[in-house]
């Protein structure tokens, strides 16, 4: 098949009956597939399984006699601290252990800047309009707690090494009302891409124009590699130490990806200093997080390396999804020069770029045909992707037959969309 | 011995040297001992170590099929929202289940209110200096919150049937800036008061100036009776839905002291139009509360009346403890005029009162005699008892021996610092 854009306007549209035809089989299936939800499947969940029962009534006690079921404690229990100080290349007193959502870490973090300012200086929400830059495609539920916030985003192109720093370093360090950024480093949501060695040390060289400017750095997919070889990053809170803004990033980190997506454990890092606020904030917020599920994981995952030799077995059941979309896609799409998609390393997603203007169309006759995928746009702030382009593909819940089946039908949109696209240019 | 504002000087004088001679004894003792918190003992917490084990790799589905390892749910699996509907007499789309921390869900709600107003309404941070209506003696950490976003707090009186209802019936219909109150409506934290069934209709009765006044009703001991004969309180959200305020309260419960401390689960209540609102700004801030901890819940207690009858051994446990303060308090201090105190038949606390001007007195004497005590004031907002008489006893935590020993302690210094004050008076 030659692309589609050499192709004489009668052979398109005999193709697109063609592909019209084709289509309507795939909607008489019936199917019910769902590829939006980048969660795991049940065979990873139940690589962790035995964390169900791995406490017991004669083991509740944290190594520093914490009795887990109690009150007490506010930031985790020291194996827990450990864990993630280890994962993470940093000291315990950097290390703020969360709930079971990094996402709530997130949206407090933007709450108490809002109401309260950083490190008490002017809230946020007294100093006029606030912006944050936000990488895109990105992830959406960053953009959410912006909207939440009233905090206008300006979306900043992604490439393949990182974000556009030149951009990033221009407007950071000219405009004081841009307040933060949004960072997905490692196996970005959805690019798949890897923040390289430049693009991190270009961030913990901003100089910028607020001195309340933060780096949410969420680290969703830090361990989350698919083959042995391993991307690796560097540590984003020693370069900021090192270039004198000890206390310009958070980090976030979760095994939300690790463990049970919905009943893990997470955490917050940056500097000792920025830890110490934090913690005062959180004495009035809560009694802290819950104990006895970190000491689950304590028990699970003994220590770092036992959560990174884990990550191989989920890497194990991920793989050949990957590679399922990977080669239907090439299968299906390769030189018809009508989409273009990324092949990552690792992290939960595919990011997919059509023709310009075809990406809703292409989710709404997946839709007819049974096929959910996440809604076109919601890679973008305010779910406005100017092109209309970019479809996030999340290929890890469903399991191999039912993603090769829901592929089939994405490839069948996409080409008929294509082909209505360039009929009606 | 009579009661020592009818001794005279010389009388006095002797008192008081008995009683430092006595006292030295005591501190040479070196006791550690702290009746500081009000938390659950070991053996309370023991009541649950089944549900330490009680899943499995073959039981992690909700009712509704929901596999609770995984994302999804933002206000709770269906089981553990019946068990609360029930146990508050709401139905379950009025309820939201929360985390391990009934706090965490006060303070949020409190954070909304301030950056984005009630109901969509004009942010109270937006409005000038906000005041909140703090019944006191009250509990610490509502007052926390208050001080956090820079709430004014004035404080009620306390009376026997609940909070000095004239003064806020008359507060609150005058004066629009009075955004909200906090309520501990059962067993009272620290006074042990039950809310009479008028004191409950007139707060549902209240006419606000400010139509973003809210009501905090932290119902902590709901089901935390001591006797047979339980406490009940009429249902505030009903009382309000009839009385035309349907979105006035939110209702706040936990089983932080039912389950685990550190590891329950929560709830808040309130109208069903409120619940919509506080599932969107959910939905922002979280991928919602553990569902495995709610499913060992629903497991361990099956229904509203097993975590009755569970309380019922929590009650077994405690009741000897709070005799005990009852039985010591009388046989020390009874009949010497210098203290009153209180017989909660519930809850977790019981408020003393010493003579004015003796709380800081009495626990400094405490500490040095190595007895740790709440903080005197702690009680009041800002921590600070205009009277310095009033201090919280939590007798729930030391077994009855240490509790014993503390208790003797405590009356030794109350003795020593009411003679000291009639001395110098």
């Amino acid at each position: 098949m030659k692309p589609y854009a050499n192709m004489s306007a009668s052979e398109l549209s005999a193709l697109k009956n063609e592909l019209e035809e084709a289509f309507s089989k795939h909607k008489a299936k019936g199917k019910k597939l769902n590829m939006t939800r980048g969660v795991p499947s049940d065979e990873q969940l139940s690589l962790c399984n035995e964390m169900l029962t791995c406490l017991s009534a004669e083991d509740y006690k944290a190594a520093n006699g914490t009795d887990c079921r109690n009150y007490g404690g506010l930031d985790g229990i020291p194996e827990v601290k450990k864990i993630f100080a280890d994962l993470l290349d940093l000291s315990a007193d950097e290390v703020i252990v969360g709930g079971n959502s990094s996402l709530a870490l997130m949206f407090d973090n933007v709450a108490v800047n809002v109401s309260h300012g950083v490190r008490d200086g002017k809230p946020w929400q007294s100093q006029g309009q606030v912006k944050f830059l936000c990488p895109s495609p990105g992830y959406d539920r960053h953009f959410t707690i912006c909207n939440y916030f009233h905090i206008d985003m300006i979306p900043i192109g992604m490439g393949d090494d990182g974000p556009d720093m030149d951009e990033i370093e221009k407007m950071v360090s000219s405009d004081p009302m841009i307040k933060g950024i949004w960072c997905v480093p490692k196996y970005s949501n959805p690019t798949g891409i890897v923040y390289s060695e430049e693009t991190v040390r270009r961030f913990s060289k901003l100089k910028p124009a607020a001195d309340d400017f933060r780096i949410y750095w969420d680290n969703a997919y830090g361990f989350h590699d698919l083959y042995e070889s391993k991307a690796v990053i560097p540590n984003i809170i020693r370069l900021c130490e090192e270039e004198g803004n000890p206390n310009m990033v958070y980090v976030f980190s979760s095994f939300s990806k690790v463990s049970f997506a919905g009943a893990s454990i997470t955490c917050m890092a940056s500097s000792k200093s920025n830890c110490e606020y934090i913690r005062r904030r959180l004495t009035a917020q809560t009694i802290g997080p819950d104990k006895l599920n970190q000491l689950r994981h304590a028990r699970f995952f003994k220590d770092s390396s036992g959560v990174l030799s884990h990550m191989e077995k989920h890497a194990s059941i991920l793989r050949p999804k990957f590679k399922l979309v990977s080669d239907m896609l090439q299968k299906e799409l390769g030189g018809l020069d009508i989409a273009r998609w990324t092949e990552p390393k690792g992290g939960y997603f595919v990011s997919f770029d059509s023709l310009e203007g075809c990406a809703k169309r292409i989710v709404a006759l997946c839709a007819e045909a049974g096929v959910a995928l996440t809604p076109a746009g919601a890679t973008y702030p305010n779910s406005n992707d100017p092109k209309d382009n970019n479809i996030r593909i999340a290929p890890t819940c469903p399991p191999l037959a039912e993603l090769s089946e829901a592929l089939e039908i994405f490839c069948a949109a996409v080409k008929l969309a294509s082909a209505q696209k360039y009929l009606n240019a």
